[in-house]
This record gives structure tokens, C-alpha cells and sequence, in this order.
């Protein structure tokens, strides 16, 4: 079987660079130490090598179809959730009592991982559990007994039934209703599109976290409640919800996208996941995990990509090099060898671990928050906060990129359905749309993240960062590194200062180009994983007297720090430039005509 | 009819930027004028608009198959060839003794723009235009009776049959052999993929220009010969030429990509074209134009995009104006007036009209190459060969980005079916790959034209980039741009300066970035031809007082042009500064083992 991941690089990230077993030392992950870590990966590296690397093309060729209402997945899919289920993985992050087993989001986002490395077309469980658990945090005692359990097992899917046509990312445009009946349920009545899982054969059930106003309920994000909608009631009767659609979609087509309506024949019952009024908070609440989700599937299929692509380079002779050009009479050389080739790999490598560095950290910050407690807690959750849009947006756009030098490598062949490298192209380029766009992301950033608390959050990672700095400034050969990220810091800082006389005056000019200032600071932040990972290998280095592979694997990850320091960092140079500049093209009132 | 292009944008390109009537002027260009040129834009429009747009997603979603050694391309290609054909545009460009119309390059590639724009999945007569160029520019007298009138009728396909299985990029490893017989033909054997349209029901012959070492000839690249092969020769009977395999591609799926194999039983008879061992020479004489086709495709592919995205853009509400966020009651706004979504759309503009532009003034200096003597002709020859890696380049990489962001700006929609462009994202990421890679196209730009007359090419680019910055200058508000890209030239001298020490010592060394060097090269070169564009209309504006669409579209052209130099300018700060950096990272005596 073709490698789709490097455990070796998930052992180190998880136990040398952010050393996992220390979160056992609190109280809530005390049941867990680096065995059981493991036991859990090798767990889903089975289900992964055995029910969904196989059917990765697979998948995608048959893609599901809406036939007399209803939806057919790959047979697979049945198989898969069934062995999640038994292997305890959908819920593996609940607390005890909803029948989890308390593990770390560390360890559960590297789960997700692996199953979307080995076939990102079979995003199921995700789903269930982000449902679930907006049932566990929200939900009424009822609620939990009567899905919860079926959930986790793997009968029953869960949905996240936000997006409807005419709102899109805007959900204070919601309009789906919600019509209070007099035993305290609802009849819900509406349309919402987009949504994954929202039907299939595969489940027994359906059951929809869904978005809707209750009648008389405010205008805008306030007026929003978050029910619990199933397929079928408790008594196994239909509950009107009606498969309008499945989207044929460009890649991800292992799973359907759906366009569904709510109460056609006004018989769609609803319950209250607890306030009315306060589901988009509720909602709110799960978006750091679902956002880091959707970092995590990016960075899985540019790891998987990545590791086709260096597999082929490695095989594939090709030339000679190039002071080699007119030797006729050698053989032609692996294109490795080739500087341009590598390149492109080094590229591959340094985003897409650097992208799971930025993830897991934000994991653990996530953990962090979880367990700490009065200030530490806040920082925690500050730190989490501001973190997420770049742990969101950086793996998925540059995952996209990272892809495409992916299908580069393989010249012609990567254009073909011969080799992995299309459908995985294909794929990751949902990344930077789902959970918020990039521009949705690059707002939150700039017009929330970086100003919040007066900036805390802000102060709180250039601390996180310096911290960095000054270990790495220990080793002469990273000290040039290390200084060099100090000045990256200077200038974001510089950059933030420009653009924030307009943050009171004029909102949308300051944040006009968020998404840029989003892209920069990903680069310094990805910058920092890398020096932080560079640290821990130098100090292996000289410490362990790696050989051979452990030696190849350690001088490989200073090697690719050096890597993003000297190509990537560079690009901030004309970000900041743009930033600065004062001059404004973009605001409608500025040229009514330019289109 | 949805737009995918803009004819008042051709029409500016065309006539007041690059003054297309003045080629009449010169003897083999005097038989037309403006009105010829506008007829030949208005044919092929009118069958891009009723044969190939219509079926752009048909044509995808009925790829070609080989069945029992045929393979079947969608019904409505033998249409389109037949027309084609009747117009006289697959063979504009030739001369009149050949049967053509002699139309300029200028006129001719615009052509290709538009039926690639309307359905770049239906790419046939580029290929048999380019492969009968071959037969009349080095072939016999009886190879030229014998096959350009069926190929530029349409009823023959002509192919480009170059790639080799164990070969791909390096042409000097070409295999495929050619034993001459008695009678002065040669018996072929060996195998090529990749080949475009090298077999298919809607042609009733096909005809490849083939590469293939005669017995005994010389290695690498200066022992191939071209041949011309035909699948059915002149008496009618079959010529072993073996359809072995069809690629499934990702994208431009209407056209197949073949794996052919000559001479499986032994009884394959190839022609020889012009002299012995002169194929790979012949072949480079028409890489230029090649070079154009793809970087035309592309750009054509993403202008499509562009279209979709702008129209989409303004028709869409979403969300309110971020200075209104909180005015619940008032409409959504179209998503146009959001500056992230203007920001992205502004981007498509800037790097499909950029590339358009630039694609145009290689063109144009194709055809003043051909007409124009002594050294006028040297001058027009190496402009048009250091601007052929940009043309072919900038228009792929950035088009592949441009419309990343088409399918950005439809959010959830744009990974759908439902709208063009994941269709148009798929097809346009092969352009980066076709005629030489990008990596190739650096190789060429870097180690070839740079140097190529003791630098005389890249001088001749750097006087006409100052004789626009000049014009430039002449009005206030256009002087800071052309200040700018004085600036840009300096700095893109400097970069060259840093590298030159390299070229004479360590090749492999001097050619490790090329891909960045081009990369810079690139956007200063699109950076003229926005200044070139500017001067243009600000001279409309000045002097002709245009209204309502007049207006809007030369206010436009400026604006975009700043938009432009605001926002894609600055990245080459970044190039330059990695450019200039002494840290080897990717040869592989450096560090054997990084990856």
C-alpha cells in the first residue's frame, strides 16, 4: 500500500514537540498516558488502511445519487461507521459520562487525520460527533438519552444544518421557522442546502443539529435556535424531512452534499436544544473544533498528495542533471535530484507539516483551555482564539498550493486518473469554503480576534512566539532563524499599527484586505511551528546520536525550516508592503465603475 | 447566453493598444485591414457560440472511450471541425500558396482565445493547424500535397506526437526508431503518450508529426528526425498505428489524450520531414507558437472564469455592507460590494486581461518577426523569444490561481456542477504542464534567452519596458506607476546580477530558482503591459470624453492597472529577496537527505 502519511512524523509532533503525555497530569486525562495515545492510532491507522485508503478512487467515482428520495452511498460506508462505532472513535473525545473516553482533542484531531489522509471522501464521523456534541454541551437529558448513544455508535449520523440558499455565509439571514406546538415541541419548516451527510443509506438514522427562528423571535443573529431534527421520530415514523438534492460536487464525493427541505407537508418536528434565541452562541462554542477540523482535513490531503509526489520523484528517472546535461551515455537520474523537483517537495513537506505543527498546537491549546482553570484557562482560550482562523485558513489555502506542486511534480501523469494526485487537487479545494470562507476567516481575525480583551490575545502568541525565539537563540546555527522571526514579529506588530487607526472610523476599510493580513500572519506563525519543531530536532541531534533514518528524519526537519525560512517567510515582505500602503481600491464607493 | 469573454476588451487589445491594422501595412499582411480582422473575430464567434460553448459541460461529462480500437469523441466535434474547416480558420495563418489567408498571428491567436474561452475541452484545431505548419514550413512537395488541404479542411486531425513513456520532458531520451526502407519511407517503431487528439471518429485520418531516431543515428537530441505518420495511408489501408490506451484526465476532457504504439507488427511507414536529424530543430521552430496556444488557452480558461465569477458577483445578496452589519432590515447586498469579494474579482481581471495583453504583444512580434528584415527582424526575434516563457507561463501558474478564485467567489457553489467553474479549475491546471512544464519554461527563460546574445534579448525587453514607462510619465497620474516599475526593472537587474557569477561555474547552482526568477520576470512583464494599457486609455479619456460604458470600461482599465501594482507588484519583493539569498537548500549534494 502507497504511504498517505509519516507516522514518524506524527510520533515526533505529538510526543517530542508537543508532548502529549503531559496532559495526563490533569485530573479529566488522567486515565490516558503515550500507550493509550498510540493504541488509539494504531487503532484508526487500521480502520484507515483497511476500509478507506482501498477506496479512496472508489469512492469518488461512484459518487452518491438521489434515486425515489432516497440516497446511496459506497457500501463501504456502512462498514466504516460500524467499526468506528465498536472501536469507540466517534466519540473518543466525550467525557466518561457520555460514554467516551475522555481523550485529548491532541490525540482526536490526529485521528481525523489520518482518516481524511487515507480517504478524505469518507467524512462521516466528524460530522456525527460535532452533532453530538452540541447535544451533550446543550441539550436537554432527554435529548442525550434518546441519540446520543445511537450516535456514537455508528447507526446514526449527525448534521450540521446551518447554510440555507439565500443566506450562505450570512446567518443572520436564516429563515428557517420554527412554529411552537403545544407539547413543547416545534414544527419546523424550511430549506437548507449544503449539507454533508444530510442524507444516505449508510445510517439508520438522520440527525440534524439545524438553525431556525422561532416565530416572533428578533431579526439578525439573536433571533436564531439550534433544534434537534431527526429523519425519522422515535417511534421509527418519517419526520418530513424531504431529500430535494444531492450536489454533484468537484471532489470530496465520497459523501453527499444535500439540499434539503424541512416540513413540506408541514409534519417536521423540531426540539429545542436548550435557550430558544441562542443557537448561533451554541453553535459558536463547537466552531474552534469544527474550524481546526476542516485545517486538519486540508492538511491530511496535502500530507497525502505530498507523499505521492515524493514517492514518484524518488522512482521516476528523468534527464540528467544539469551539469550533467550532455553525459548521453548516463543513465537518467531520479527527478529528485533535480533542483526545481525538490523544490517543489520541500514545499510540499514544509507546508503540510508545518500546517499539522500549527494544528496540533492548536489542539493542545484547545485541551488546555478544557482543563486549566481561572487566568490560565482564559490564556488558553485566548490563545485558541486567535490561532484558529490561521490553523483554519493557512493549511487549506496553501494546502491547495501545496497540492497543486503535488500534480506538478508528476508532470502529465498527475493530470490522470492513473495516480492520486488529481482527486486529492480536486478535493482540498473545499478547504478554504467550508466552516466560514478564507475572507470569513480573515475578519475574524482582524476585526475580532486581534482586538479582543484590548489585544490580549494578540500579546498572548508574539509571547507564545518570543518564547520560541529565545530557546532557538541558544544554537547558534538557529540563532539567524530565531532573529529572523523576532523581525517578523516587528513587522506584523508595525503592519497591525497602520491598519488600526481605522478600526473605530471605518470598518470596512480596515478590513478590507483581512484576508491578506490573515495570510501574513499565517506565514509568521507557520514560521514559528517550524523554528519550535527545529529546537526539538537540534536538541535530539545532540543529545540521542540519531543514525541512519532517526539522523535522515531530524536533519530533514532543520533542513525544512530553513527551507520555509528562506522561501516562504520572504512572501510577508509583500504583504506588508500592501498592508501599509494607504492607497484603497477596493471599497465600492471608492469606483462604482472598476468592473 | 452566459458571457465568457469580452469583446470590447478584444476590441481595445486589438486595435488601441496593439494598432492591429498597422500590420497591413507590411507586404504579406496587405490584403486586410480592421473589417477582415473583425469578420475572421465575428466567425469564430459565431461558432464558438453555437458549436462549442453549448456543449462546454457536455463534452466533460462525455469523455472520450476506446472501445474495440476506436475511440468515440463527442458527436458535435465533427461539426465543429467541418466548420472550422468551411471558414478557412484552421489554416488563417498560412500563406496563400498553401491555402491559407494569411491572417497575422495577432489576429489568429485571438482565435484560439475565443474557442477556448467558449470550450477548451474541444481542442482540435490548434493541433492540426501546428502539425501541417510543420509540413509546409520543412516537408517535401509531396508530403504538402498529400496532407495540408484534408488537415486545414477539418477533415483530417493533425497530432504532435513528441512524448515517450520513459522520456516525458527529456526529448534527448526519445526512443521510437525509424528504419529507412528502399523505397525511401522508414518502418517506425516505439510508443508515445499524451498524444492530444491523436485519435478519435471525427476526423477521418489522422496525421502525426512524430519524433523518432533514424537506425543508427546519433544520441540525444541531435540524431531526431520528424516524420509524418498517418493512421490510414493514401490508398486507404491502415498503417499499424495501434490506439493502446486513452488517459481519463481531470480536466479539458473532450479532447482524448492517447497512448498510441507504431509498428506493433512491424508494417508502420513514416515519411521523413525535411533532413535527417533536424526533427527536434524543425520542432523548436514552432515552439514558439505552441508556447502562445497554451498561454492563450490558459488565459482564455480563466477569463471564462472571470466572467462567471464577475456576473455571479454582481447578481448575488449576501450579508450587508461591513459598515452596515447591523441594519437587519436593510437588503442584502450583491456580494460585488464586499472588498474581499471586489479584491478577488479585481484579481481576476488584473491577471486574465495582464495575460491577455501580454500574450497579444508576443503574437504581434511573431508576426513582425516573420515580416519585418535585417535587424529589425533579429530584434523582433529575440523579443519574441524572451517573452515566450512569460507568455506561456504567467497566463498558466496565475490563470490556475485566478481561477482558484472564481471558484472562491461562488463559495459552496463553485465546488458544484451547478456553475462552470470547478469545470474551468479542472481544466485549466494542465496548462502549467503542456509545452514544456514551468520548470522547463525557467530553464529556457534563465539559462537560454537571459544569456542569449551576450544578453541582447533581455536588453532589447528592458528598452521597450522603458519606452512605455516614459509614455507613462507623461501624465501625473500615471508617473508614480511608471516610477514604480522603473523601480521593478532595477530591481529585476540586481536579481540578475546576483545570480550571473553562477552561470559560467555551476550551472545547476545558477538554474536551482529559475522557477522564482520567472516568476518575477513574469509579473514585471505584466506589470508593462498594464502601464501600456493605462496610457491607452487615459489617452481615450482625455481626448474622446466617453460616457456611461465607455467610460466605465477606460476608468476600469486604470484602476485595474493600480489594483495591479498594489496588490501583485509588491510579491516580487519576496522573489527578489529569495533570489538574492546565498542559501543553497534544494541541489542534492547539499543535503542528500532532506526529504
Amino acid at each position: 500500500m502507497a504511504t498517505y502519511f509519516s507516522k514518524r512524523n506524527l510520533q515526533f509532533l505529538l510526543h517530542e514537540v508537543f508532548q502529549a503525555e503531559q496532559l495526563a497530569q490533569y485530573e479529566y486525562f488522567s486515565g490516558h498516558d503515550k500507550e493509550t495515545f498510540n493504541m488509539v492510532l494504531d487503532s484508526v491507522t487500521h480502520i484507515a488502511d483497511t476500509l478507506m485508503h482501498p477506496y479512496f478512487k472508489d469512492a469518488d467515482k461512484n459518487q452518491p445519487e438521489l434515486k425515489d428520495g432516497k440516497v446511496t452511498v459506497h457500501p463501504k460506508v456502512k462498514e466504516f461507521l460500524k467499526a468506528m462505532g465498536e472501536a469507540g472513535l466517534i466519540g473518543a473525545g466525550f467525557s466518561y459520562d457520555h460514554g467516551g473516553q475522555q481523550l485529548p482533542e491532541l490525540i482526536n484531531s490526529t485521528v481525523g487525520f489520518i482518516l481524511m489522509a487515507a480517504n478524505n471522501g469518507m467524512m462521516y464521523t466528524g460530522l456525527t460527533s460535532g452533532a453530538a456534541h452540541l447535544i451533550t454541551s446543550f441539550g436537554s437529558e432527554e435529548l442525550q438519552k434518546t441519540y446520543v448513544e445511537n450516535m456514537l455508535s455508528g447507526k446514526w449520523q449527525g448534521t450540521m444544518a446551518l447554510t440555507e440558499p439565500q443566506a450562505g455565509s450570512s446567518l443572520s439571514d436564516v429563515v428557517t421557522s420554527a412554529t411552537p406546538q403545544p407539547d413543547g415541541t416545534f414544527k419546523i419548516r424550511g430549506q437548507k442546502v449544503f449539507i454533508s451527510a444530510g442524507d444516505h443509506d449508510a445510517a439508520d438514522n438522520i440527525i440534524h443539529l439545524l438553525l431556525a427562528r422561532i416565530d416572533g423571535a428578533p431579526k439578525g443573529t439573536k433571533g436564531i435556535s439550534l433544534f434537534v431534527v431527526p429523519k425519522y421520530r422515535t417511534d421509527g415514523a418519517p419526520n418530513d424531512v424531504t431529500s430535494t438534492g444531492v450536489y454533484h460536487k468537484m471532489g470530496q464525493r465520497g459523501v453527499p452534499a444535500m439540499h434539503l427541505t424541512y416540513g413540506e407537508n408541514d409534519d417536521c418536528i423540531g426540539y429545542l436544544v436548550g435557550q430558544p434565541h441562542m443557537g448561533l452562541s451554541y453553535m459558536f462554542q463547537m466552531m474552534n473544533e469544527a474550524r481546526i477540523g476542516v485545517g486538519m482535513t486540508a492538511a491530511a490531503i496535502a500530507t497525502a498528495a505530498y507523499h505521492a509526489a515524493l514517492q514518484y520523484a524518488k522512482e521516476r528517472p528523468q534527464s540528467r542533471r544539469l551539469n550533467q546535461k550532455h553525459a548521453l551515455d548516463a543513465p537518467q537520474t531520479p527527478i529528485i535530484n533535480h533542483p526545481d523537483v525538490r523544490r517543489m517537495l520541500l514545499f510540499q513537506k514544509a507546508v503540510t507539516e508545518g500546517s499539522l505543527s500549527l494544528l496540533l498546537e492548536t489542539a493542545r491549546l484547545f485541551d488546555l483551555a478544557q482543563v486549566t482553570e481561572g487566568e490560565e484557562k482564559e490564556n488558553n482560550t485566548l490563545l485558541l482564539e486567535i490561532l484558529t482562523p490561521m490553523a483554519k485558513t493557512y493549511p487549506s489555502e496553501m494546502g491547495v498550493q501545496a497540492t497543486s506542486q503535488s500534480v506538478q511534480t508528476f508532470g502529465g501523469y498527475g493530470f490522470t486518473e492513473d495516480f492520486p494526485v488529481e482527486q486529492l487537487y480536486r478535493d482540498i479545494r473545499i478547504t478554504p469554503i467550508y466552516e466560514g470562507t478564507t475572507g470569513i476567516q480573515a475578519q475574524d481575525l482582524l476585526g475580532r480576534k486581534m482586538t479582543m480583551k484590548g489585544g490580549k490575545a494578540a500579546q498572548l502568541l508574539f509571547a507564545e512566539i518570543s518564547k520560541s525565539i529565545a530557546e532557538a537563540s541558544a544554537y547558534d546555527d538557529l540563532k539567524p532563524y530565531a532573529d529572523k522571526l523576532k523581525g517578523e514579529l516587528k513587522q506584523a506588530q508595525e503592519v497591525f499599527m497602520a491598519l488600526m487607526p481605522h478600526a473605530m472610523s471605518d470598518v470596512e476599510r480596515y478590513l478590507s484586505d483581512a484576508t491578506l493580513f490573515l495570510e501574513m500572519l499565517g506565514i509568521v506563525t507557520v514560521a514559528w511551528q517550524w523554528l519550535k519543531q527545529a529546537v526539538v530536532a537540534k536538541q535530539a541531534l545532540l543529545t540521542q546520536n540519531p543514525q541512519g533514518d532517526e539522523l535522515t528524519f531530524y536533519e530533514g526537519k532543520i533542513h525544512t525550516m530553513k527551507f520555509f525560512f528562506h522561501y516562504e517567510v520572504p512572501k510577508t515582505l509583500g504583504l506588508a508592503a500592501r498592508l501599509k500602503d494607504p492607497e484603497v481600491l477596493t471599497i465600492v464607493s471608492e469606483k462604482e465603475l472598476a468592473l
